[in-house]
């Protein structure tokens, strides 16, 4: 399945009065590692919509293990674990060197320009898979 | 069991450029529940951090039925289920009238200035459940 | 001229670790401003996007007086100083009780879908000054 | 003057319904920009904030020339035009390829950590001008 891991910089305004990551944010992460794991395999979602393909996050889960800090360097592991025909799961790790940060899934449904499901291009099905 | 429900308006810069509420953003509107929750009970959210009494999100779940927009009206009923010595656990629910958008539930814990986990106050035993 | 103060309390990610609300936050509150002001005037920014009239910011500028913080209740007046016919400048005064937190000012231009500056409409001429 | 140009390319949430990065998001690429200028001089910011020396913003200024999009590749040079003892003032210019999108000035005071302004520290004087 496919799978790959970025590495990013935690920004200010990403932090709160804790002195913590927001647990939001982790979210936009996730999302991040999407991207880049589609590009990897060749696609550019800003070129998908362009083409009337979007994704919708239906379902997101994330347990959090540790604060992530100002400044940190952050390691996000992103991996495909089932593609159906309109929905693909994914699992996600976020690490600061060794220690787990936290842990998430989620289920996007592709959709159409008015929100209504479609299939999965066939084009994606060899890409994603 | 404590529940409170709220009324706020999408602000613009909450929607993405498929004209939807980005979904990491219905964290920070149960956040907003919370908070307005505990504050009905009595507590105010910041007065407890100042008194060193944090509580940081463990556990997040969120499914998305269908899109907030730009400028809506939504409702959002928070509702604690269940009360521990640590942890809190709430649900969610997010309308636009009758229509839910999207459902919801969190754990947080009581932590410490330095994020050690911490027993939640006695004062606030009375309040919350 | 258009005049307008709204209320309304900051939330807990729009706070940084600095326990200050984060300077780029304050362009959000004042947008929040203009389209209140905008209400008040009988428009609703969500329809007018729908009929094909944007604005966009294309000057924005602000001085910060005093730290917002999380929980503060904080009262925005917004005011029309100048309109032309396809730009409106605004001027902005955050204040929490009596004490001045910022004060900005911005141009905004008004656009068609593509982002190519158009007049503003007959029927907003009226209305907003 | 110290000087510094960044590559980093714009993420989904950055970009609201009009399909361009909000105006608000660019105060946010500038300081990711006076944050690596700073790395590149031998300070960190986070490791300043642990010292008890604070950067707050006191004006910012930002003209907007052409909108970014979402997964575009931007450049943000950074600029120091200014430095006194204890403020600073910087310049950006944030471009796609050799597009400009927007030009910017800020004005940034050192404080302490109880806000009260503060002589930047004789450390870096050497190193930002």
């Amino acid at each position: 399945m496919a799978e790959l891991t970025i590495q990013f910089r935690v920004r200010y305004p990403e932090v709160d009065q804790m002195g913590c990551v927001h647990h939001s944010r982790f979210l936009q992460y996730f999302e991040m590692g999407r991207v880049e794991l589609l590009r990897q395999q060749g696609f550019s979602y800003a070129d998908l919509e362009k083409a009337g393909v979007f994704f919708a996050v239906v379902r997101i889960e994330a347990k959090y293990r540790s604060p992530a800090r100002y400044d940190d360097e952050l390691s996000l592991t992103t991996r495909i674990v089932k593609q159906g025909t309109v929905r693909i799961d994914h699992e996600y790790v976020l690490k600061r060197g060794q220690t787990v940060l936290a842990e998430g899934m989620s289920t996007i449904a592709c959709v159409d320009r008015t929100g209504q499901v479609q299939q999965i291009p066939e084009f994606m099905a060899g890409g994603t898979v």
